[in-house]
């Protein structure tokens, strides 16, 4: 792809960027085109260009592309950190609430260019296992699982582990999904399917309920 | 990575390939090489080498590369669909032991290498939304959704659908994850979970007929 085509379409975020510091531009444009074009599609000095930059610079602040790899990622896993603040916000106390709304926000999730997950994507393009990027992807991953399964036991369901298990099996599978099917595919049934699991797993925990009550009696 | 390394890595079956005609030992050792270092990690250079023979013969068989991942890709999703009629073969008559031995396939699904679908890996490396892989991965995903609907209807499971969903998004979300966050990580947890679901999708079936004796009295 020629340079000019890469500038031509740039995100509005790398153009906002365009006054930031030259690691933060690197870093917001390197983001915007990685997620186009792919890590494997796109080089440092394409980067550089389109950061208003050049490779000079670009080097000077990481040692190497895999190193510009990891800070985006790191950067993308913070901004996706942020959800589990503004859940609790939107529905302070009410763990039900916040799940329902994780929920809606993950049916969302290819994201407006249905690209999905660029820390899942990066796990798939990235094919070395010894990629720095992996640590920071792993570290991401069991972080969102952890925060969800405490949301599931806050919310009081007894099979909150394995309900949050499924639930983002099944959230990162809609977001591939998204990319294999395209939009009407399996991603555009997540929502739906999730509420579904939510709804079998709580009417699965009435049953020990009862189990006890005839225990009782 | 240097053609004595790659020509090193070489699959077993790439090996098994040498004495097949051209075009065959071209796909064999494409399929190998892309799913070691992924679509965009290896040229044709390196593919034709590999496999014996020399960049000519690799395009009299295939015009571009993008028609060698097609080739390879409808290779892959022939042989994934013969899954089907193993299970059929396997449990004739008795489609719950089918569902549950899918299930089981699933959770050894990343491969003994860990990296999860071709296919799906695939959409996700080829950011081009009018490469002519698409249709090839999207007729295999929509395939594979509507057999295992099938599946879970001679099953008795009345939703169907929306079980086949579920179990599929959480298998994708399994290959996935087994790439994100490794063989310990959710990937591990599929099949507890996917028996859970089914386990409560039962349970929730149960709830209609209980509603049907209380419309009756």
């Amino acid at each position: 792809m020629s340079r000019s085509r890469i500038r031509a379409s740039q995100e509005t975020s790398m153009d906002a960027a365009i006054t930031a510091k030259p690691r933060d531009r690197i870093v917001a444009t390197a983001r915007g085109l990685f997620r186009k074009h792919g890590l494997r599609g796109i080089g440092v000095d394409a980067i550089a260009e389109a950061a208003d930059t050049n490779k000079m610079t670009l080097y000077r602040h990481f040692r190497s592309k895999d190193d510009l790899v990891v800070a985006c990622l790191r950067q993308v896993a913070e901004e996706a950190n942020g959800l589990w603040d503004r859940l609790a916000a939107a529905h302070p106390g009410d763990a039900m609430a916040q799940l329902r709304t994780w929920l809606r926000q993950g049916g969302g999730c290819g994201g407006p260019d249905g690209r999905g997950c660029s820390i899942t994507n990066a796990a798939i393009e990235l094919t070395e296992q010894e990629h720095p990027a992996r640590q920071v992807i792993a570290g991401f991953k069991r972080g969102q699982r952890d925060r969800l399964a405490q949301l599931c036991r806050d919310a009081g369901i007894k099979a909150a582990d394995t309900l949050a298990d499924t639930l983002i099996l099944m959230l990162e599978g809609a977001r591939v999904s998204r990319q294999t099917m395209g939009p009407d595919g399996l991603a555009s049934k997540f929502v739906v399917s999730a509420e579904s699991v939510i709804a079998a797993f709580a009417n699965t925990q009435a049953k020990p309920a009862g189990a006890k009550a005839k225990a009782r009696a």
